[in-house]
């Protein structure tokens, strides 16, 4: 699905690539002029469906970036085979540079690791720059979301996930309490506290963002887009309600 | 090198099987009258190593257990080989449930995953019940430890993990001051609050620990582990130390 397409820049996400008793994903493509990246390709179950559905956009082997918000399996699993089959650079957090390789075959990322410093970063491609945003803790502890300025879109990685039914993905959802039965229990669990939520929320809230697009479910528009903001800016999550009755020797 | 063996039950750490520009990482084995447990095997490096060295304790095939203490690739990437190599089943907290299947190809996992609880489990191994403790945000949400009731052995994950230099990785500390310098920069950053430190400190104080046996770097004995719990206890670390600064756009 094209979420963007002026002719010179596209953004596009697939949603249905992975199957079995893996959580689905959203896969991001974004080119600028005939250059080209991937944001959280995703494990061993994306790989050729992704491989032959960039086809249409860009000669694959070209392929400049595989962008990686975190170290996940669901995030960047596939990363041999993305080193083998193109002549991408990784762009990681930099807190993850050492741990990446351990996804490959010795010595298949040498020299080909672009990591993102703690305070993020610009990154070129073709005419534009994405900006990769620090919001680590959300969940990682390293962790970038990547705002690209000519579509306006925010790929907001694991915040904003929402495990909405399949039949409903290609659905933008314009009102947050379309989500919250799909997202509030991930967050609550998974985002690590409520203070990084507000860093993060008044980090973004001045930013001129057309769509959320996380790494799981469906995208964000509309209202939907401030109500999400604001709803994360008050979640009590994470070490927030943790307890001695959570930490016991079974 | 053998943590402990009295003839029917064995542990054994392997930490020299990463090479390259990958973090280095330790793989455990326990075995207990011929039934066998490997934890955090690690990824795509140490597969074939540890195939070959676990041959002298078990028939490899045979292998009951891959135990992952979260989802991180230093910890499991390797997951897709032994799905295939062995008819092991693999322990994984449960919030990791749905993750873990990304590292393989599609069904590979089906029917073999056994999700370990929030709270906790007991794992039988042969006659033996390993502790899978909570260890929540320590780094990962999701995140176990293990402790061997037998060798009195506590595999603490990234928990006082120490990227101490090679040549003395084989070498046990038994003063915290020698790790300090390999380890204080790691928990600050990846640990994600003084809060769950606290908790899980709590919880371990009254366990009888003769080793602690982290996934990185050199294993703890003697004083060094009163003296590990009680600095762990009092380190500000992650969200602690965040601040506006830390969210900016770039």
């Amino acid at each position: 699905m094209e979420l963007f397409n002026n002719g010179n820049h596209v953004c596009a996400v697939f949603q249905d690539l992975v199957t079995g008793e893996a959580v689905q994903a959203n896969q991001f493509f974004i080119s600028d002029h005939g250059h080209a990246a991937l944001i959280d390709p995703g494990g061993e179950l994306t790989y050729s469906g992704l491989f032959l559905a960039m086809g249409q956009y860009i000669n694959v082997k070209e392929l400049n970036y595989i962008v990686a918000s975190h170290q996940d399996p669901d995030i960047v699993a596939s990363l041999n085979k993305w080193m083998v089959g193109t002549k991408a650079k990784v762009v990681v957090p930099e807190l993850w540079e050492r741990f990446i390789p351990h996804f490959t075959r010795p010595g298949k990322t040498a020299g080909r690791i672009i990591p993102i410093p703690d305070k993020g970063a610009n990154l070129e491609l073709g005419q534009v720059k994405l900006k990769a945003l620090p919001a680590h803790f959300l969940h990682a502890e390293g962790n970038f979301q990547f705002y690209d300025p000519i579509s306006k879109i925010l790929f907001s990685g694991d915040l904003g996930a929402n495990l909405s039914p399949a039949e409903r993905l290609d659905e933008p959802a314009r009102r947050l309490k379309d989500l919250l039965p799909f997202m509030e229990g991930f967050h609550r669990r998974y985002m690590n506290s409520n203070k990084v939520c507000r860093l993060w929320a008044n980090m973004i809230r001045n930013l001129d963002i057309e769509i959320i697009a996380p790494q799981h479910g469906r995208i964000m528009m509309g209202k939907a887009i401030p109500e999400f903001i604001q709803w994360i800016e008050n979640l009590e999550c994470g070490v927030d309600l943790m307890t001695q009755a959570d930490y016991q020797v079974p």
